[in-house]
């Protein structure tokens, strides 16, 4: 066992943590209420930066035009873009291209990726996931209803989707459809490659979350295929094989994400300190002088030291074993990095009294909208209930 | 010891309950993503309906236009009030109003009653009250830096406010301002009655909250008094005795938040039943056939049980032996309750699933916008403490 | 609504707690650590003094010996009692007797009643109910296991029970056991008055409980039943109605628990206050003076309010409409009162540091033993699922 | 970073583990209720069992007789011993010995290590360490009251200690005591190897804590020195370096107790695990079915992970950097681990209902006797505020 993170990585680690410092944080206030349209030009701009430095899509395999990191060197990267909320997006490594650049990778044939894959680990065009649907639960992607029937050489598919990230905007979307619905529960459903300019895909709204409706990437669409006519050949995958395909995106998602959460605790934590030595409580004394206030500091570092071994622990195993190998400690770290950041995120709000509420600093955005952390991929329950089963199914139960 | 209702009591209490259920609920989401200026019409109207059934402005003084009631009769209204974000407007009870409409019965003199006041309780003018500034710690008067020196017979204000509610649209500020900042502390401050029109009293901006600005009543402004001239007869109560104002303001002014966020509970409550009844899971298997729904379920009725027995007996207490005597059970319920009530829309928000996160339901805007809870009027950890040591002085210590 | 107490109750109230102070509370560890057998004399003296001041047997009715109270007025009464370790058992008023009594009278025929009841109120001899078994989950009374079956005008009993509360020394138990396991679950069990004499009725032994087999009434017999002939007219009740019985007896058991469990969280307070007030962390600086214990302090006191408040108002409910009306009331007071003093309790352990580790307060025994609170009469987990289904079901779902 | 075990510690942490759950658990039950003396035999057999395989003393350098372990290796070794009561015992790791070994290898003379240390090592006698007094806060060093005055070449020793871990039996003390009162406080104490049998040194009782005085290494003295007279060369240090020296003790002493704490969360998992395949609670359906169960169980697990993890890697953080580059991390384990460790304890009793409370399982004498580690080597509180000035001071505070 080493703790150790090599000098390479630690200086690369250093750099890009300077450049989100100098770079990211003092124009994000700008740019989170601008809102994604008006931020784009600059952050285009930011991209170019980062291109330049040779930083960019750091989880994408170097063949395809990334970095080409370890999921462990990852996710050292990960919890420094983490910081900003603009930090992932900036790098080419937000969700959920991410996710779908993975998808394509492994999936995908060669005129798909051609046509879809490179514009989009290049950064050239936006993607979106359209899998959860309203009407039926998100946790359980066995329950879809969105239906696709063959219909000569396409498919035609008709559904109802929503909190489709950055729908807005999007160049396509990969919609997950049923092709038979009497097939067993895990392979009647299909993933589809649908731009979104095709006729019967359409973007009602954007779903209005925490009182913002966003726009583009920062959005989350509702949207209605009606006779959407598909082509065969952008069918991601095998008839069938979407829900497989599903978990193997959501497993490397969920860890994706458990890393940026814990770039959030820290930019939560830093927070708060320098808030603690700056507000003056009374006379001389300042909220870094109050026990409670340094209790509850304690009880925040030790849980975001916790919660980063775990996901890094986490990294090293996929790296190592895979990510089946790996399908407990994500589970688990997936519902309690959630907690503990969610948690951390609720202590620096509090810290800043009335500030906090305000949107003068990053946190009652964090507060408002990573709430949704217990929910995603996997609500908190559902993380609970399998790995309790697995764990007694290793133990003999 | 009695826990029944009489029936007069209890015959209001459902009638009101009936007319927020069918007319204000259903109207609810329009009006609040409408904005509050776009609403007032609609609101309005409602209140004229309040009015013709002579509900309006339950807990004023019957000899000011109110209905008089007790304050424990009043806290049973208030819990059905607050089950929907505009019932306290509704019918007159609203902060910051409520509290001013008492400030100026308990310490104005005829004059001011019959310009600040009679327009008041009637709703036909809104008021704020400017006391929270951004550098000083909100939970600590005695710190404030808002100065107000004489000038002949007129007070000059300058200072720098926020977090004002309802500014936006107010009719006047009462707002504390120190006269005497060699006094000893508590003795530093005063209260003006401000027309908000005065020149030097500048709105700056509503404070943005949550990613959401927000307009009139559903406002928080930033305020700068500059060379604020304010005729003395303007003055509310003695010069000094400003702190102590505040504190009679704040003691009822917790007790009502209180009696308010036990309404959001039952609304967060039924949603959640609702919710769970409605939706599948898996199968037959619905949200409500969950064990670990039912446990939630199970901790959050007999959370909100014991808060609302505690906001009752506070009330009780107030009704028998006055404010000061209760001052513990206040600062109890005031942290208590707010971690219930922050609990319980966390837990209903979590049932919801991605539904919860979206504005489609009141739980996202409750999550976010009562979150202040455990920060205005005095944060959780100023009330433990002060309780703690009212306590050890209580066994002697 | 009203929460006087009226001045008799108040001064029984007050003398009684006097007492406990006064007669109990400096006896209680020389009584503690002595064990039962050697403390029963000086506690039957004191019960001499209980009797001589009219207060014996709070909780049965006047017809029978006792002082009448209804369960409201029980309960004030019970929370001065719960302070001490003895003090329900020194007025006549502790478990598993009081249920018995319950039982008895309710179920008992006249020669029953003479031969069992009477000299168990008047204190004469003490009873146990052995009901939970080893291998059966006592959660659960539908799978127990101990046999009766019919032997002409006898019944014999087979099974093994244990945590029988009180076996120890006790002159008869009552014996649930299944007379028909073909029948409806609810209906197999029936109860039998089992003398301890009995032959085939063994106590194998008290089983050590944290470290402590204990005696008589202060432990927690095994039995075996092995072909225990008990006659016709032991039988208690119905054949079959044990399980309906049984109900009946936990329901008024878990307030019984609850009321006491409240004299245990005040117990508990009023120790941390005089340690807080008395221990010298640093210089002149006391634990009293120090933050993070009176947040603390306000903690507990909110939690011991609030759960009191739970229990009145369980109580009074029952006292107007019966136990069934209180059934969901009954389950959420049993784990909250139970959570509320097992905190209380642990959180009043650690302001004792190391002196609260040890047998010089009674904080040590509180924590291990009471920790039982959680499973008795039904765990935790038991009581969540129950009342969150009741719940669903009130609200439609 | 690399989180694997090198194969050769892997084995060997295999084999150990291997014997524990061969030879010491089985016997544990039997040891537990017999009592230390009763035990020791047995017990000195293990040992030889133990040093025969060459595992004796795996923390202790290979120069005096111990295995050497590297501190990482260490903590994996400890946490396989933790799994039994016993097993630090047995191997000649345990508490207070194993401090006082490190204290005597550092700060002793040849003299004092041949007299004292070298049978400490070998395991023919035991020590104890006096510094915790009743009537000053063991939290705080600096306010011990047992007084050292010089008297001609010897020291005369004065005052009142307690909670002495295996005073009963043990051949030698370190006596922590004040020999400038008018010194700063870290320089007013000095440490003192005094027999057990040197006059003035009266053990008065052995504490009882939680119900039980215990025995022997299984005890807790309360010690009286009256006029004791120590011979200069038993000081042990420099005057004045008593505080240092305990600080450093106290260091390792956390750590070696976290890793403890994780052997006992593993335990307690195991039989959580085995009881919920085993416990049936209705019909065909066991504990392990129970989705509350199976949801506590995932989140004891990812506490047990994350704080095995921090442990692991303070141990290796010492390894590299020393002790005192690892103050924050050891202050933020110190009271994570605990609350981790009595979490699983309490998690896992609750799964075993009544048996959980008995002493057939070890998890009664777990929840009883382990609640101390929130309490020694400094209390929960203490640890939390001295890491948040820690933590403040980095961030420029």
């Amino acid at each position: 066992m080493d703790f150790s993170i090599p000098a390479e990585s630690e200086a690369r680690h250093h750099a890009i943590g300077e450049f989100v410092r100098a770079r990211l944080l003092p124009r994000e206030p700008a740019l989170l209420s601008a809102g994604f349209r008006a931020a784009e030009p600059e952050l285009e701009e930011l991209r170019g930066e980062v291109r330049a430095k040779g930083w960019w899509a750091p989880a994408v395999p170097a063949a395809l035009g990334g970095l080409g990191l370890s999921l462990l060197e990852h996710a050292l990267v990960s919890e420094v873009l983490g910081r900003s909320v603009f930090g992932h997006y900036v790098f080419g490594a937000q969700a959920p291209d991410a996710g779908n650049i993975e998808l394509l990778h492994r999936l995908g044939n060669e005129e798909q990726k051609g046509r879809f894959l490179t514009p989009l680990v290049r950064g050239e065009v936006r993607s979106c996931f359209a899998m959860t649907e309203p009407e039926s639960p998100g946790s359980n992607p066995t329950e879809l209803r969105c239906r696709a029937r063959r219909e000569g050489g396409d498919y035609i598919l008709d559904g109802h989707k929503w909190f489709v990230t950055g729908a807005d905007g999007a160049g396509f979307a990969i919609v997950m459809a049923v092709t038979d619905p009497a097939a067993p529960p895990r392979q009647r459903a299909t993933m589809f490659l649908v731009p979104t300019d095709t006729p019967g895909f359409r973007r009602v709204r954007n779903v209005p979350v925490m009182g913002r409706a966003g726009d583009g990437w920062l959005s989350h669409g509702e949207i209605l295929l009606q006779s959407c006519r598909v082509p065969e050949r952008q069918r991601l995958g095998e008839e069938g094989g979407g829900f497989a395909a599903a978990q193997e995106r959501l497993g490397p998602g969920r860890v994706h994400h458990c890393m940026r959460w814990i770039g959030i605790c820290e930019r939560a934590f830093e927070l708060m300190c320098a808030r603690a030595s700056s507000r003056t409580i009374e006379g001389q004394s300042r909220l870094a002088d109050q026990p409670l206030f340094q209790a509850t500091l304690a009880e925040c570092r030790v849980r975001i030291d916790a919660a980063r071994l775990l996901v890094l622990k986490a990294a090293w195993t996929i790296d190592q074993e895979g990510f089946a190998a790996a399908a407990e400690e994500i589970s688990l770290a997936k519902f309690f990095v959630a907690e503990v950041m969610t948690g951390v995120v609720d202590a620096a709000l509090q810290a800043h009294g009335a500030l906090g509420m305000s949107d003068d600093t990053p946190l009652a955005f964090y507060y408002a909208h990573e709430r949704a952390a217990r929910i995603y991929d996997g609500p908190d329950e559902v993380h609970k209930l399998s790995a309790g089963r697995r764990i007694l199914k290793r133990h003999g139960g």
